[in-house]
């Protein structure tokens, strides 16, 4: 009886185990792929002069591009300090986690189209499609937390109740910023660029 | 004579661990890679209200993403559950997941031609090539846990008949299942995609 | 002292399998990139005759596609299977393994070079350099057994002469087949494909 | 509490094993997406010679493809020598190496934009940009060295302080002659591209 056990638990951990790879292998490619956008065209005729030009004429991608890298970094720092607190996964963690990886791996999009729009007309839709994008991304994030909290045997043992509401606290933090965020993206699309810069270096230093 | 034995059995099972990591990273990249066609031709003329109506208009292809994302991930949720079975591989093993494997990284095909014809007159006979690739990938497994139930040694210690006539009901029940969805797409291209729906979460629930 | 060499030993143990796990990612995201090159162009007025016309009309590029997918999973075999006797690496192992990564990571290239030209005049330049490629892969392999061979301290424990001979043998057909099949391109173009696929069956049935 | 320091320890070291397995994705992906780009445009009415003559016209992408494999790959290496001495991290080292696998991950675009104006009148602009990127990436190296040397309990046990000058010197030197190559390119870019060439063989031959 207690060896079934003991094998029940190590499967229950393994699973964690594979379940968190396949994530990290997600937030990988997803991260690498941000940059194939990325290039200059062909020109035969090209001259030194004008490509250098050609090449600083593509700093708004190149700030999509950063920007983005520094979102799905955190967001794969913020879902590894996550898991480290699950021992055990149920249907409810897997279907919100298969969320949060959904709209991770399609974070190319917004950024392209950030990138595109930059310095368009269109500035301030593409910001607030991108900003509005990572508010749904907190959202996932919440879920994910929150089917996770709900049960005691998911988490870690020892894990104290002040331990729970300080993850409850930062999940709802992160939510609230990007919200915060996109609201000012409806005020101004810089503003909410300069916001999210400053989220970072918050979320940096002291997380 | 036994340290040989030892030996061998660890090199077996180390074989099962590598081919299910292999197998687990060509998900991984499928299942990313399913993303990248998703985004917008560049117009430095474009309006706020333009990009919105742009985005909006851009919703066949990510419904066509997310079905196609569900689908990759429950495979991957399958294969997992089937490689927990087996402790070793031979090679019809080796062949047949070979053979899902090569259709797992084809998926964004079907996925696109899905999205590209949403909204055209071949939208049955997209959703019937989208529907019928699934029925083929069924068939893989069905092939993948026949070569490995056919073998009393490839599978774990333990395992009882009872439990292997659960996993081939499971299955047979999936081929079926799939099968259904695309009879359906002859009838209604809308009811394929609404049974496959409700068969997500009836293997979500019950799975 | 003791302890000094059981830790040098665990350290260069850790080293191969972080090379071999570099290299099963990069045969992992080639192989599944292979597939990102099919896709039908989007047509408003597509009907679902003209569609599905268009789908078969992709033959060739899924053929290419198939015959990469397999090349690569056995290259993928033939490396997992040549790494299992090494137990250390020096600089001509990583040279060497290096370079067949390369061309293992530009598979995707002569790939589509054979499913665009497959049905046009250029039908046995785009089968030459296909089966020539892999010759080159063939010879890469050839060197990176080379180098592993040559230093006994590279080897595992207890690898006999005969197995030496046996792997020195496997490489040398290997090749073989290989330059045959590309000879045999200069003939015939499907003659080669025919080939390659007798080649297969050989290799999966004994290897 | 001798038991919460080795759980601590513990958890640790597990922090540098997923941190350098999600480094060890990105280079792994980014290294294989630099084949993506290599293709031939599709021509229904192509010769046997006609396509021969269109495979050699595309060595300048191949050679631009060489050239970053050699250089990601010699990059993974140092970064793998490079975390074997850490056992710990701390928001300097993660922050850095993050601003490093940033640079990584978009080394496909100096990729491409040296192999389409190889053959240009931008020849020397594409060799500047290209090779000041590297100095970028040796920056980052030697920013993430400087994190990670300044606090000693982030250093693995037992490593020496005539040891850490010998990483500080590597560090120095890679990033001197990345400089060095960057400034021969504003002489002439094929001296660049020849001392690149011997800068590898030195580093494979004495690193």
């Amino acid at each position: 009886m207690m060896h079934t056990t003991i094998e029940g638990k190590k499967q229950q951990e393994k699973e964690t185990v594979r379940i968190e790879a396949f994530s990290d292998g997600i937030f990988c490619v997803a991260i690498t792929l941000l940059a194939i956008e990325i290039g200059i065209e062909a020109n035969k005729n090209e001259t030194n002069e004008g490509l250098m030009h050609s090449l600083l004429g593509k700093w708004p991608i190149c700030l999509a591009y950063v920007i983005s890298f520094i979102n799905v970094l955190l967001a794969w720092i913020g879902h590894h300090g996550l898991f480290r607190n699950l021992r055990n996964t149920n249907t409810a963690v897997m279907v919100s986690n298969g969320f949060l990886l959904m709209l991770v791996a399609l974070v190319p999009f917004p950024t392209k189209t950030l990138g595109l729009f930059l310095q368009t007309g269109a500035f301030k839709a593409a910001v607030i499609f991108y900003t509005g994008y990572f508010v749904l991304i907190s959202i996932a994030f919440r879920l994910l937390w929150y089917a996770a909290a709900r049960k005691k045997d998911l988490l870690v043992h020892g894990i104290t109740p002040a331990q729970i509401r300080s993850i409850n606290k930062t999940e709802n933090i992160g939510l609230l910023c990007n919200s915060i965020i996109m609201l000012a993206a409806f005020i101004h699309p810089w503003a909410a660029l300069i916001l999210s810069f400053i989220m970072w270096v918050y979320w940096i230093l002291l997380g």
